[in-house]
């Protein structure tokens, strides 16, 4: 018998961030008698006067929001990071370490339709997301505390968004989050080594053998990566070689949109249900000098396994030794590539 | 202004992994408007004719259980490792790495009664139990192939469990998996510094500190750790620096049996439902030389957050970026110390 990875158990090494992942194939046979979830995606009115992010209405902190027609970014009612924190640190011994941290936490809604989500959205009106998170990933990093600026979506219920108004995150943040220092270490290395981006080498393989791509187009490619912990687990790389969202040209960030479109939809198409992720972009540190390593991508992380209701549970074995998952990569990307690009709910 | 650990943003650095979580106190007053769960705990039958855990009960691979009356292992019929995958590698450009990974899993039930926890289990019933786990160690190190055991149990639907049995998972691998491989990492460091224990020294200042310790007896700790990410995660620690649950004396499993008992109940009486977590042993590896650094604990992993029904979602930045809790490790432990060690079931 010959080790196949597509049918026995075996670790895959993550290039981002040099950790590992198990995967078993043989163990989607295995009958399911836990939780599930209800499903996600029942039809949402246009505009929802108790919700706190439709245009007009109030907010947690008493303001209003304006009768806003295009994405709408303002600062978090509950920020995580705050800009006023003073500066300190803690360390006895070396066995309780603390720093303080101080950062800018904003929301981001998407559209000021209630009853939207990305994939139901026009490519002209997410283009309109990009050009926001350009548009604060340049003025964030015109504030000097700030070194590292995170973008993301919680959507779905499933996934701790408390409200289904279509909305993302900033994070910024005084230091350089856990995450992204592990991939910065990777892609340095690489690039010390081998004078290339790592994601560059690794997109160039992965056309080739096109086991996991799902889509492309002329700048930008969607696959599910060889190391994917969550069963649907994807990224979008650009074929070009940049460190951020700001560096997009028009024509790029019309492409962005395309395929942010086109793999949300798939997604949605997946179980027939409004598909439920955290998703966010990676880009370089700022304030931090050159980074000619780092190679901007988007992750998506999205915890549904078989069906709109049954999710795979990231627990003991996964947090206490190793993430661990039961159906492969390329079956996963395999089911991906066959879906169709229009949303079910328009057919 | 001073920084205030208690009150201010701020990172920690977890001894244990080399990693850091964020800390923001001040956000434990954030409303909560998303997904609640079901509470847990509806009263069950001592015995349940459909559960195929119980005694004498049909299991899927179509075995039948015998009448144990102690604690019962068996084989995993939906193992995630097994013992004949054949050995073998995949390595394109060092860009797509895959290993072979060879292993055995099984299913530990703690009871014949279908209607226990650990909580509500006797501390000479739970002894039986961690008889067990030392049996398990002994004789899967006696397996060459086998380089680490990983001894968990995830408790409540919320965690992915299945079945409300009370039952805990062993899963042995050929290889030492991503969590045990960053604390031996960690505590290597250390010990090759210091000569001595990093978990010992630690345990040391944290009961000079009083600040986050939960219970303590003549061998155990159960305290909050200071890096803590769940909101009520904890740590049971020994006070003899030992590899393993097999080198326990009597004496020992006894009173690991008896900070077991009091830190669960306690965790039950928290929102008074039966309290989910993963909970698991971090054993040294074995065939694998010695390991004098290695200091044998236990972690719980816990995701309440504010209710039987509220729990801490950790998703968008938290997978992206870096772990971020609301409530801060010293009101966790101060909360968990001060309730009662009677279940309240039995009030
Ligand atoms: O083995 P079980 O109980 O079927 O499955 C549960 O525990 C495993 C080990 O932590 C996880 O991988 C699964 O996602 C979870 O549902
Ligand atoms: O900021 P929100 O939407 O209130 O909260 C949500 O996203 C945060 C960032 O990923 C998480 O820390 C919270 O656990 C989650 O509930």
């Amino acid at each position: 018998m010959h080790f196949d990875y597509k049918e026995h158990p075996h670790t895959r090494v993550n290039l981002l961030t040099g950790e590992w992942v198990l995967v078993s194939p043989h163990r989607s046979k295995r009958p399911w008698q836990g939780k599930t979830e209800a499903a996600g995606g029942a039809q949402r009115p246009e505009y929802d006067p108790t919700c706190y992010l439709c245009p007009g209405n109030k907010r947690a902190d008493g303001d209003n929001n304006p009768q806003y027609t295009e994405p709408y970014v303002f600062v978090n009612d509950f920020s995580a990071l705050l800009k006023d924190t003073p500066d300190g640190e803690l360390n006895e011994e070396g066995l309780l370490v603390a720093t303080s941290q101080k950062g800018i936490c904003k929301v981001i809604c998407f559209s000021p339709r209630h009853d939207l989500t990305l994939p139901e959205m026009e490519v002209s009106a997410i283009t309109k997301v990009i050009d926001l998170w350009a548009g604060q990933v340049k003025e964030l990093s015109a504030n000097p505390i700030i070194r590292y600026i995170q973008i993301f979506e919680n959507k779905g219920e499933i996934m701790g968004c408390s409200n289904p108004h279509p909305h993302g995150q900033i994070w910024a943040s005084q230091n350089v989050p856990l995450e992204v220092f592990k991939e910065l270490q990777q892609q340095k290395k690489y690039y010390e080594q081998h004078g290339r981006s790592l994601l560059a080498d690794y997109l160039k393989l992965e056309l080739k053998k096109q086991e996991r791509i799902i889509a492309e187009n002329d700048h930008f490619v969607a696959l599910v990566p060889f190391w994917a912990v969550w069963p649907y687990e994807t990224m979008i790389i650009s074929k070009r070689h940049v460190q951020s969202v700001v560096q997009f040209t028009a024509e790029e960030k019309q492409a962005f949109a395309e395929i942010l479109q086109n793999l949300t939809i798939r997604y949605d198409n997946l179980f027939e249900t409004s598909f439920p992720y955290s998703a966010g972009m990676h880009e370089a540190p700022v304030n931090d000098g050159e980074h000619p390593e780092w190679h901007w991508h988007m992750h998506f992380y999205p915890p549904l396994l078989r069906s709109a209701t049954v999710k795979k549970f990231m627990v003991g074995y996964e947090m206490l030794a190793n993430p661990q998952r039961d159906i492969s990569p390329e079956f996963a990307a395999e089911r991906l590539k066959a879906l169709p690009t229009v949303h079910y709910k328009k057919k």
